[in-house]
């Protein structure tokens, strides 16, 4: 936690934590990683896309299987200081814990910390995870900032060389899983009294435009009963849309943007636009509830002779976690004494992108009142300790496992 | 109609109908109508508010009591041509009406075009129709308007003498009583099918804002059962004031203001601002309403773990319209054959401010599909034909009975 304040120390914006992609803040940030992993006696390197790397090969293989750990070090402006450097720093404290309780392991740790996961610098997020998967394409790349600098050109300012980018996708072979240390950024485990929570699935998503279009007039000459009142017919539908996500295991469904016009005092409004975000860890439930949400907005607004358009503007689907990392991490927390809260991630992290080609798995730290994205995010020294007791106990019994049985299925140790 | 046609030419603005109080296209408006009037055999002034006044006397007394018909003259930026103006020259129509049926009448016809009612260049309205009352006070001519002029100085720079605004004051003993042809600014004739409606009364105001706080939180990490969302709080709240005006005869509760913060797809939404606007033409109605809708609010507010706020920023009393005057017209419907539409009306009107002192009554017209302030303002000729007949035939009415006993209470003729 000491080094979680060190870090906030280096920021684009004096003042706030501000700290994007490739940024002369994220070099200083790199630097002061290098020296802490370098006394852990790590080896660090920064590779293609920016993403900082320290390997632990506590092993006699140069080339032995490496179980990922970590998150990314960029943020949102104006941000907290563990969305993210949280996991990095329990992936050090992690190999630190091994060294100390000399612990053996079969497998390399090789703690990432990935260099853009917001997406602020170039309004798509994921940069460094992808490129971790061999995703970072060339329509990636040549993004351009607000200053006109590219995704490219910034990374060869930054010092990496570009064109071995696809070299810096991992070989799937090469890796037995990635673990995400994440604060919740809700305030589920707070409810619930627990510290740690492990993630089943990151939610799938769809964001959608809605439209209700009916008639302006003067809130005092027309009487109620000949009213076209686009707002309330835009009210109408957010009590639905707040019922079904209530009624609805799982499902959270929000209205967070709304205008209305003209959007004066004594005027009828004519026109009412709002904007509809709905995650679900069943992308069929989420198609269900937005296809139900999209009858119901139609049957309303012809109930009330009003018109309502609606595009889906957005959406990604599901992500499970793998399930026996999962559940190992699950196991770690159940020998601690802890009870197992499962959540589904609503929001998105750079597990989603690691899962499709490793076993992945996210553990997730209690944040004092599901605030994240703020200064005031906040987590206490005991859960952080409990995090990090629970991956140790996890490297433990996957070491375990990769010595017996499962170990045949990889490279000999 | 081909008058208002022609007094749409005279506006501030080129290319759109925007004519404000004491503008140099008024004063030009003024000239037309002193062209119209006098050829009448009318005797033409503007008073010291910069109303003009046509008066037409039938009678050997030069003092006779007068019968006051009309509207105003000035209009909203980008306004149609007939909210206001229709009632002056419908006014001249009556005296040419009169003169033409060679009607004998024991009292004048003031025919009134009003300087200001809608507020437009001080941002406080009705001022023609307060200096016709008395009640046009220093405060007011005092307002200045964008360019820094004052009411004061905009009524000298017309011509006209602000020592004398007093003096503009009628004197109710001499007044008859006053009749305003407007059109209805709403839709309830177009739906009954009915050219015209009398209007019982104004209705009273009140206007409020409203803000609900909640929590905002991520779309994605925030359960629906822990969120205290601001526009779900405020979306219950408008279907409650939509119920409330559709279940209270006489009430039109509308929210015409919506403002979410912080405003963005996928963050709940921890603010929610609202302007409400309740009439009635009842204000004891009115009151209940608001304060019904203030403790719904709080009830909801409280159930959600939300706060709430209100203020009235603003209320008048309703207006009732002279029962006698009223009927008058009501007659003069039904000798017509025609069905007796009876409105409140929820604009506020010249009439409003005369009402508190002579009887008072207003004539609404049907205009297509409820549309003022807008260039799209329609009438029909036949509904202005019939607007005509009514009202002449109300003239002669009460001619008969200013000649009759009621007569008694008035100076001799």
């Amino acid at each position: 936690m000491d080094r979680c304040d060190r870090l906030a120390e280096f920021t684009d914006v004096p003042g706030i934590i501000h700290r994007t992609f490739c940024s002369p803040a994220m070099a200083r940030l790199h630097d002061a990683l290098r020296g802490w992993m370098t006394a852990a006696g790590m080896t660090c390197r920064v590779d293609a896309a920016g993403n900082f790397l320290g390997r632990f090969n506590p092993t006699a293989d140069p080339d032995a299987p490496a179980l990922l750990i970590g998150s990314h070090l960029d943020t949102v402006p104006n941000a907290g200081r563990y969305d993210g450097p949280l996991g990095v720093m329990l992936g050090l404290a992690v190999v630190e814990c091994v060294i100390e309780r000399e612990t053996k392991l079969p497998f390399a740790i090789e703690v990432v910390g990935f260099s853009e996961e917001e997406g602020v610098r170039f309004g798509t997020p994921f940069i460094g995870s992808r490129a971790l998967v061999g995703d970072c394409d060339a329509p990636l790349l040549s993004l351009v900032d607000h200053g006109g600098v590219s995704a490219a050109s910034a990374l060869k300012e930054f010092g990496c060389d570009v064109t071995q980018i696809a070299a810096a996708a991992i070989d799937p072979a090469t890796v037995i899983g990635f673990i995400e240390p994440h604060i919740e950024q809700g305030p589920v485990l707070q409810s619930q009294d627990q510290p740690l929570g492990i993630v089943t699935a990151i939610a799938g998503q769809a964001r959608g435009a809605a439209t209700f279009i009916g008639t302006a007039g003067h809130a005092g000459t027309v009487p109620m009963e000949l009213r076209r009142d686009a707002l309330c017919a835009a009210a109408e539908w957010i009590a639905m849309v707040e019922r079904l996500g209530k009624e609805t295991p799982g499902l959270v469904a929000t209205v967070g943007f709304i205008e209305a016009s003209p959007n004066v005092g004594n005027v009828i409004p004519g026109e009412t636009r709002l904007k509809i975000d709905v995650r679900h860890a069943d992308d069929a439930e989420r198609k269900r509830a937005v296809t139900t949400l999209e009858t119901l907005a139609h049957e309303l607004a012809k109930r009330r002779g009003v018109t309502f358009h609606f595009a889906e503007t957005h959406s990604h689907r599901a992500v499970p976690m793998d399930f026996s990392l999962t559940a190992t991490l699950e196991r770690s927390l159940s020998d601690m004494g802890l009870s197992s809260v499962r959540l589904v991630s609503g929001a998105g992290h750079d597990a989603a992108i690691l899962a499709r080609h490793v076993p992945t798995a996210v553990l997730f730290i209690r944040c004092k009142d599901g605030i994240s994205h703020h200064p005031d995010e906040s987590v206490t020294l005991d859960d952080v300790t409990v995090a990090l007791e629970s991956l140790w106990r996890s490297f433990v019994d996957l070491s375990l496992r990769e010595r017996s049985a499962d170990a045949a299925f990889r490279s000999p140790i």
